[in-house]
């Protein structure tokens, strides 16, 4: 398996939005990842909040991150669905997203994630589903 | 009815991603809004594709534009659930988003949004649905 | 490409809800079909509305209905996901399934299907996305 | 709160799905509930498995009894959005569904259900996120 460091790394040479938003890959194993959008005044809309795409791109890189460390770098995962409910307003620290893998096969791999404000773990911001079509 | 310039300049004002992607609204009117990011290469991933988030961040942008249109500068939607399915890989030029309001009620607004490349509007590259809470 | 009433018999002999809903398969073509519920008092709710189960499978239908009929009768395709979003409230008549296929690759198809009171096809009582896992 | 009886009384006789499915609430409290589809060979598909519906019927169910639970039987909910994730074959055995309450506020709760075969809760069947819309 890759380290969190080394998907971090590829995922902000592949991406353009997780280098704008300083996307942190914090930890990665067999099932889980955690990711760290870190607080920065610029994201922030008028209203106080971060911006639905920036918490559509953190919950997509959480679970991006731990199908990559699964597949090693060679390999090009890619997303085929995406849902996302929101269900509060993130409060102005670093927004954290932690991705459990549902079920992988030779053909896909379907994770949850949990976004939360860093601190709050139990008050969820949003919640994610997301399916991965593997390389055959 | 708000036009497509007022649109354009009330997202890009509020959502720091839609300035970044250089978002353009095309055409706003009861039913329908086209929405379009202009073809970037900083936006390209390696294999030559647009990544899901600038796919996401334009889905969202084009039914929210219709959402704000019908509404007016004062109010405050929020979106509250997307879906996205990708179904084919952009071509490198600008990428259009066509959103279409299936129903509006005083509580919410449920809208669907067809992704294509400029040129092709048979040939979708991403399919989204999506829900906005309208203030009450 | 199967007829509408090959198709029909394959989903009533395969799916016990498809034969309790009575369900019928009106059309297929090679990017639609039409579905129908037959108005049946057994299947309406307290407050007069049929139930969201049966909307569910109604969308399912259709959009399998148009998989199989490109398929052939020896093959299974399997949903992989389903996304609902409920609209308004269906009338005391049939109720009706028009399935769009969005793509269709090697691996999967992508449908969606808008469901309305029969006579009222502008009015969507619900919309459905649907992607399908094809044998390989 | 209503007690697991008291809701499986409610959900049987305003869902006919249900009833056919011989629904059981074997739990609620106030941020979980379990439900269950007794094993019939009369729901089984070609290929042993149980149908889509059938899943999307009881991960429907399942919260909707933890959302009634804590309204009371005066008070109509309306399944608003729900996705399905479907993930591995069911087992010919009772079909589980344990949902978990994400967040509930005075306009909509939104839930998440994991599926499984009776005994063996760490394989999901499938995976589900729904939002009831809530009376005001």
């Amino acid at each position: 398996m890759l380290s969190a460091q080394q998907v971090q790394q590829l995922i902000r040479k592949g991406v353009p939005q997780a280098d704008d938003l300083d996307l942190r890959i914090d930890e990665v194993s067999e099932q889980h990842s955690l990711a760290r959008v870190p607080f920065n005044s610029r994201l922030i809309r008028p209203g106080g909040t971060l911006s639905g795409p920036t918490l559509m791109a953190l919950g997509d890189a959480a679970m991006y991150a731990l199908v990559l460390a699964r597949l090693g770098p060679a390999e090009m995962a890619v997303t085929s669905n995406l849902n996302i409910n929101f269900l509060s307003r993130p409060q102005p620290v670093d927004l954290m997203a932690k991705a459990t893998l549902l079920r992988m096969t030779r053909r896909q791999a379907v994770c949850e994630v949990g976004l939360y404000s860093a601190g709050r773990p139990d008050e969820l911001v949003a919640h994610v589903t997301g399916t991965y079509a593997l390389p055959q």
